[in-house]
């Protein structure tokens, strides 16, 4: 297909499509002409991904290079190109090191992992969004342990085991990175409004005045 | 106590402490001299609470008062008070009510609530986060229905249950108020990160190299 085409199907301007081939995102479609060039399925697909990292993703171009090149390079599993993916768009902005409330957190949460049996990096950058956790749930005036987190560890656990089975048979790479990308800017968010909204059917089903519940029955004596 | 040993004792700042006594949101001493004030334990709760919902909680004075107003109105009920305090700290940005995308996912969120037998009031702000994310899974290309949420809505509801239960015990009403706090800027974040470090593990267990897994065993077939 011609360019007008491409740009028609995955629906970016023709402007952009010629900034990304020129900035080696989207590679070269084949010479037709002097000045004219066939692109095919696969250019749509990755004008896709690069939209879903830097549109939704919201992930500047210079690390959208970086996961595309890890879609790209063969040698790695599918496995490692999740993993700079997951970490390219999970980044978290770097607390102060020094900080020693933060440096005692986040031993703590190496702890956690080790005793939870995961297999992380060390420098997963969700280990300091957890120690900030702590650290934030201390500033509240809680005298917490970070092990007040562990039946969210088991609810992470199981909901992640089924999530990794479920998006491991995506056929393509791309995919797979598509998946990432949806992981962390669709059901994270959607798993947190869920949270929200079963708190308040749980809070609502706890308090409900005894009179509502029962209308026919004699008024409780609570209030 | 004097203002003085209030501050210490709660680490406000004498003139902060004075501009919350003159905004109203912390009620006056007893005074026991034409220039001076007698503050009780109440004091120390009352800013503690006051600066867990402003600096951790990040709500401007205008909300914080909406908050405190709930907690000092004893006709509301324990459910209703923590409601205001969820709505106010989880609001979110209003999505333009126009676009048909988001009208449409709206209507579908509030099918799954119904399905799902929760009681949610319809102006909770987690119904428009969760129409939100269906609406990004759509344009990431995902011909999704609502329901694809249904599996994080079980893990939620039960999640919520537990939380619910173990909070319900708080014995003031101040401290219901701080939980909440907790429960969105500390457990919201953690169950985020802890459910990024799971995926990470569970990742590495599907997709570890057969060579790495079995390490004097022989070399697998596939890469």
């Amino acid at each position: 297909m011609r360019i007008a085409d491409l740009s028609r199907e995955s629906g970016v301007p023709i402007p952009t499509i010629k900034y990304y081939l020129r900035e080696g995102l989207l590679p070269a479609g084949e010479a037709t002409a002097p000045n004219q060039a066939d692109y095919s399925a696969q250019h749509v697909r990755r004008l896709r991904l690069i939209r879903a990292l830097a549109d939704i993703g919201r992930l500047p171009l210079r690390d959208v290079r970086r996961v595309l090149d890890a879609v790209d390079d063969e040698r790695l599993t599918t496995h490692e190109m999740r993993g700079i993916a997951h970490y390219t768009l999970g980044r978290v902005p770097e607390e102060s090191a020094t900080d020693p409330a933060m440096v005692a957190a986040l031993a703590e949460v190496d702890t956690l992992v080790t005793e939870l049996g995961w297999r992380v990096l060390p420098e997963a950058p969700a280990r300091r969004s957890l120690a900030h956790a702590l650290v934030t749930l201390r500033r509240l005036g809680r005298d917490a342990d970070v092990r007040v987190f562990t039946r969210y560890a088991r609810v992470a656990d199981q909901l992640a085991a089924w999530e990794i089975s479920r998006t491991a048979t995506r056929p393509t790479r791309a995919e797979a990175v598509e998946a990432v990308v949806a992981g962390l800017v669709v059901f994270e968010p959607a798993l947190v409004a869920l949270r929200r909204l079963a708190q308040e059917h749980h809070s609502a089903r706890l308090e409900t005045p005894a009179a509502k519940r029962r209308p026919r029955g004699r008024r409780a004596v609570r209030r």
